[in-house]
């Protein structure tokens, strides 16, 4: 397989885009990407997107986004693993690189949540989980990961201060995101007094519902020079992993055994270890999803994870810092698109001189994608070359 | 990249599959397919489906369908491109092994179709079209389908009797299908007098709505005698196009832009020309499809696809057998499983000895998935080894 590289990544300011479409925000992250890389052209996309049958009545993505995009009749693909779409659609553009069938290849991410009611939206986002199992049952997403959060509570003594940590971290960061949706501060006190939406967790424990895309160029590394004047990202390894949909059918709801599998692969893939990772954005679309992922992907041990935000191991200039761009919970979760604002966040890191936000020094970043409750999880690494 | 071979395909009775739901239908294909091939494991797996979300109120089938069939945690994706949604899996699985990525892939189609009113499916079904544009003011597939047929009539004089033709040619192949939906011969009056969807479209020019899946297996051709005792396809080239997926945004409503570039990209990489063609299985979920297709795709003359079925061309054991299966109007069409069975059904017959439904001499045979009214288009060229 070739090497690969991005070369340009992009994403608009998300948030409730009542004046735009699903077809307006897509192409408008990609026209970014392709600038910022300075193509005139690809040769094949992806597009990364949960339901956008339920959220927008509508099907058929890849060739509407390409004729929107003015590309057709290049190959144009919709993937879907729920919330890790986008990341998998990265994935499918770097084997369509890596294997040679195309040099220049669109990943975009979309979703577009905000023009269903509340109650739609809840049933829309219900179908990542097992519709028969748990869904049927009642269950929505805050309440299965409280129930995640009451289980590593109680098996490891995860703290309610613990949790609202990981917001304040995350909403710091991303009061320096002026992509973010809720780009502000948000203090403890605030955190832990905000609305109940599902016992432990708060509504400063969610991430929003966001009308949002994101979307990257890939290309060849070797061609990487020729095409663009931005200094190449190679992609070190891509991993994908599943488990069961449904919490029940797992031995622990207090731990994400794809996270780990799709970690181990990444970081065998790369020939690194998580000590050798400078920073990571992971997929805490609630704040107990921050911590268990930390766990799982090794940067601290099994219940431990509790203890990164409240350390601030996990802040900016920590350890190793999560979420630089603010997460899911400051930067908004536009659920097909997230994995490639995390590629973006990670691409322009690395390429340096990103300002206030930038990790010091980074050279090797992470992202994590995932989808559910952790029923899938898409993660890549990626250099400076 | 590595030569690909299929060893493995499976499919199960399509119908009406009350009893079972789309997990259920989805695994035994999948089963079907894996004893087919002989293997005792797979590493990867692609599965097409279109709007599960709509249908079943079930996404992230990647995940899901992984876990039912027993082989979490490995990479499984679902891909989506309308009803060409299968064919694309295939494609995908492809690739996968082609680069290297994995040695043993399955992939999968699903939908299950039955358990919606019938308003729900029409609904489902049309977020194939652009959902702005054209479901907004009240088309629906019947209809789209139907102004295509008006215009190719005007255009080139093609009749009534040589849209029914097609579709008692393909219900004589489907009589000896024993996994048809509808396994039966129909007449040319009964076609002509059955009761109208959309002028000039009958209710017996229609695919019907269907609950299926279908499966196949691949593996690198060099591996393939070790893996099977099946003799080995080899896929020959892979190719998918798109267009605008609203008719209005196209010069000439009576043309497939998109399966006259997938046949253009497919013959090119396979270094073969139309008349090298032994079968092919096309997407006819209308005949007037499957009239407009073997056009595009260079077996007919543009506007003398109507001539096919009715001079018995199309025939078995005529110029260019067209839907030895009975095609989607009399095997059903199952939206994401149609590309999978496809290639059952071209895979069966390049093996060789397949009764009374064999292509006789066949070695090679191209496989046609088509989304919406053409908006995309996969095709697969197959060869016997």
């Amino acid at each position: 397989m070739r090497d690969v590289a991005v070369i340009g990544v992009g994403m608009q300011k998300w948030g409730e885009l009542w004046e735009k479409s699903l077809r307006d925000i897509f192409t408008e992250s990609a026209l970014l990407a392709i600038d910022d890389a300075g193509v005139d052209h690809i040769e094949s996309m992806y597009v990364g997107c949960m339901t956008s049958g339920l959220f927008a009545g509508q099907e058929h993505l890849g060739s509407l986004l390409a004729d929107y995009l003015g590309v057709a009749p290049i190959p144009s693909l919709r993937v879907e693993t729920a919330c890790a779409s986008g990341g998998a659609a990265f994935r499918q553009a770097f084997f369509d690189v890596a294997c040679g069938e195309h040099d220049i290849v669109l990943a975009g991410g979309v979703e577009k949540m905000t023009d269903v009611d509340g109650g739609g939206a809840t049933y829309a986002l219900s179908t990542a989980a097992d519709a028969e199992y748990e869904v049927y049952h009642g269950v929505t997403f805050p309440g299965l990961y409280a129930m995640m959060a009451v289980a590593h509570m109680h098996k490891y003594g995860t703290t309610r201060d613990q949790l609202a940590h990981v917001s304040v971290k995350n909403h710091h960061n991303g009061s320096k995101n002026p992509l973010a949706q809720y780009p502000f501060e948000v203090s403890l006190d605030q955190v832990k007094n905000s609305v109940a939406v599902a016992d432990p967790l708060n509504i400063l424990d969610c991430s929003p519902i966001t009308d949002g895309a994101a979307a990257a160029i890939l290309c060849p590394l070797e061609m990487a020079g020729k095409l663009s004047d931005k200094p190449p990202i190679k992609i070190l390894s891509s991993a994908h992993a599943t488990d069961s949909i449904a919490l029940d059918s797992r031995e622990d709801i207090a731990w994400l055994s794809a996270v780990e599998k799709a970690g181990e692969i990444a970081y065998t893939g790369a020939g690194l270890t998580p000590s050798d990772i400078d920073f990571v954005e992971v997929h805490d679309c609630f704040t107990i999803a921050e911590i268990c992922v930390i766990e799982a992907l090794g940067f601290f041990d099994r219940g431990k994870g509790g203890t990164g935000a409240e350390s601030g191991e996990t802040a900016m200039g920590g350890r190793i810092p999560v979420n630089p761009s603010g997460g899911l919970k400051s930067k908004g979760h536009p659920v097909g698109a997230t994995g490639l604002a995390q590629i973006a966040e990670v691409t322009k890191q690395l390429r340096g001189g990103f300002g206030e936000r930038q990790v010091e020094g980074a050279t090797i970043g992470m992202a994590q994608n995932m989808g559910g409750t952790g029923g899938s999880c898409v993660v890549h690494i990626l250099g400076s070359v």
